[in-house]
């Protein structure tokens, strides 16, 4: 009768007088049986059907907030990435002072998910790239066509830049349709690595209809492609993470449309539970992220906790790499090796368009900065 | 040149010292082009592809805020749902202080989705339901057997409800398979109806993996089943909607995941543009939400504003039912009843269950307040 149950850690901020305790058990049946605690069927309490507080813990601060472990039976779950996100923070989401801040799947859940396929060490592999971050961008902008975008990739590629992913905005417009940009790219980047004995690799932004995005994925596979630029929450949590498993694709996540879990410290997911360790388990090679002192909010600490929940050790999972972007320049290389070290994938996009018109000049300006980089850093450590 | 354009409403709460300006023309670049403004080609100005501002208007109140009216080339939303979020609300997701409260599709966008498929006049016509809202519940706990799970609905169809679903814990558990679920609850109720020469429609819950949802969706239209409950969050967007217009079955949706749009009054979407106006345009025919004076958060206004972006004139779209949940009773029906007027879909469920434990007698005390609620209404009327 005992079943195998997986741990949420909720930070719960009251917003009543009610005690902790009757928060903690709201969260228990709501995101389970979904029924007044008196119609609970005897047999579900002492089956364990109803989640179950294993501990709560008084945070010191104003105000008051309790760290509430929570365990579920891992057959509610089902090993499905949507039926755990709908355990994990279904309907509380439309709650108020409820943010999740830990998450312990059993063994077999992170065997189930599976996790990244290549991982930190597979991607060095293929890339032949070792001791050093990966240089990383987004091609970009939006609007040009298919043509001036492979061109741009080129000259990256010529360049030395080890990983181009397309910008989250290039889906399948007419003006760079997907197959032609997906073919044009992969194929300026094939003459480029055959030029220059290099390795460039290239993920096409996956994001299409129910009815297209099988299609997407299988075309860029069959172009060449070494991954796929996966934006879960555009086409489904699964989706993405599942296609690449079924082709052989690597994964880069991309957090467009996830940012309401993050902007209020009380309510939702921290960076490092949803873009770090879900995205992980679901099978990110590198999770991109923005980056504190960009465009967006993150904080230095939240971005270190996000990297070192991609990277730290959980069960048989392979790492993966934190991809910080989102205004980085190459001026801030140093700064973000410093931060993350070398397993990352420095994520630097408009700023090498604004560095050079040649975008060969910009990528090796980018290159010699991480090496430069990476060399100050080592004098340093001895 | 000139391409259609559609509009969004941001209400802006600046964080920051910079003029609002400022803060809007962040957004046209970052849910366009994503670059710095120095480098935007020429030509993308003049062709519109960043976003335009188009209005501005300081609002009264402590802090300060604005609604930011900006305009987007249709063609960069592509008529495909996982873009048009892409656009809206992408990137900027990850920032605060900017909250969706308004949207306005072209004429062509509101076709191209194509909006409800039966809507709340093709739902009345085949329910046979007139002059009354219709009786909705959400048959519960998970946990429980198939076979309970279908004794439970007969009672239900029998007693008079209208529409019955799934509660949207119930997925593919081993309690209760998907298939054998469907078919024993649909047979259930497909006796019901035979027996009483009444009405009742069921919807099951469409929450599988990428690989098992299209199987899902065909064996519901097999089976006999009107409609599919569909959480756009757990599987995507786009492919519940998606999957229902393909198959000919009604959609009725759920807000399960989507909470953290809701709950700060400055950055998300409101209910009335998520679960209102783009559910609906989407596809849904009955839209679920947490009403207020229940466990969730909404205000009384939201939900109003919500039922009136499901109902009001848009386009040539047809009209959504509001279907209020999450913690009604009985004896709140004559409240939700003047709060909504006839054309909603009154959801009360774990409620039932403590009513009596007749399903059919909790059906028919359903029924008769609702009668009784529709007749005091009238009266007041005239």
């Amino acid at each position: 009768m005992t079943s195998p149950r997986f741990h949420v850690t909720y930070r719960i901020t009251p917003d009543d007088s009610r005690p902790i305790e009757a928060h903690a058990k709201d969260i228990c049946i709501e995101e389970t049986v979904e029924i007044p605690e008196d119609c609970v069927p005897a047999g579900h309490w002492k089956a364990g059907i109803v989640g179950i507080v294993e501990n709560i813990a008084e945070r010191p601060g104003t105000p008051t907030d309790y760290d509430v472990r929570i365990s579920y039976r891992t057959d509610i779950a089902n090993d499905a990435i949507p039926n755990l996100l709908n355990v994990l923070f279904g309907n509380i989401s439309i709650r108020r002072g409820i943010k999740i801040v830990d998450l312990q799947l059993t063994e077999a859940q992170l065997k189930a998910f599976g996790g990244p396929r290549f991982g930190i060490d597979g991607l060095r592999r293929d890339l032949n790239v070792h001791g050093r971050p990966l240089a990383t961008t987004a091609i970009k902008p939006l609007g040009l066509s298919s043509k001036e975008l492979a061109r741009l990739c080129g000259g990256y590629a010529r360049g030395g830049l080890d990983v181009i992913k397309d910008d989250h905005g290039l889906i399948d417009q007419h003006f760079h349709p997907f197959e032609e940009r997906v073919s044009r790219i992969q194929e300026e980047i094939r003459a480029a690595n055959a030029k220059t004995g290099g390795i460039t690799h290239y993920y096409p932004m996956i994001a299409g209809r129910f009815d297209q995005v099988e299609a997407h994925v299988a075309y860029a596979k069959s172009a060449g492609c070494y991954g796929v630029l996966v934006p879960p929450m555009l086409i489904g949590p699964d989706t993405g993470f599942h296609l690449a498993r079924k082709y052989d694709l690597a994964v880069m996540t991309h957090p467009t449309f996830t940012g309401t879990h993050f902007h209020d410290p009380r309510h939702g997911m921290t960076p490092a539970i949803l873009l770090g360790r879900l995205f992980r388990i679901f099978g990110a090679d590198i999770s991109v992220f923005p980056n504190s002192g960009g465009r967006f909010t993150f904080s230095h600490e939240e971005c270190q906790d996000l990297a070192s929940a991609l990277r730290e050790p959980l069960g048989g999972l392979k790492g993966c790499f934190p991809s910080p972007a989102g205004g980085m320049t190459i001026e801030k290389v140093g700064a973000m090796v410093d931060a993350f070290g070398t397993d990352t994938a420095l994520l630097i996009g408009g700023a090498l368009l604004r560095y050079s018109p040649d975008p060969e000049v910009s990528a090796r300006a980018f290159r010699t900065a991480l090496e430069a980089a990476v060399a100050a850093r080592k004098e340093t450590v001895q």
